[in-house]
């Protein structure tokens, strides 16, 4: 392996396992539409899936495929409440992200 | 277009154009290795391509493509040193990232 410039600090370098996690949910931010929503929901605090239809252009089954992502991601909590799912933003979703951004 | 919860407050919601800008630049950090390389060279501050080689387990020609993508999201600053180029954070890279994160 080649030395690098400064050893030292890189022993704080992200670990193979974080950077995996991380991409994982950066990838879950990297669709306009994704973020839009993300965006709707945080704007609100919460939010029925029925709100979210029509609101960023893309069809109602895209609409579920996207927030299925986000949630998967960890970045939604859901809650149904009858026929309908409500969406909020996880407690904590973005910590980590904002943190590797620093 | 359904109505939603909290109309007035949606009107600072995320442009379109915006998320497709933003979205790219989430698409650039949704790969480990590039995640791994960002760390390496804000650990660093700068750091030559040379160094980079063998650090997170890909090859030459994967380093750079890494490289290549996190240089035309705007998230590396590059320089041409002689034989090799020089990379460093660039200046406010991750501002917008962040903002849409809080």
């Amino acid at each position: 392996m080649t030395t690098i410039c400064c050893a030292p600090i890189l022993e704080e370098r992200l670990s193979p396992d974080d950077a995996v996690d991380l991409a994982q949910r950066f990838k879950a931010l990297s669709d306009p539409a994704r973020l839009r929503l993300l965006s709707l929901i945080a704007s609100c605090g919460e939010v029925c899936a029925c709100e979210l239809v029509d609101t960023v252009g893309v069809s109602q089954p895209t609409v579920s495929h996207h927030l299925k992502v986000l949630h998967d991601a960890g970045l939604l909590h859901r809650e149904r409440r009858g026929k309908w799912v409500h969406y909020r933003i996880a407690p904590g979703a973005f910590e980590a992200l904002r943190a590797v951004l620093a």
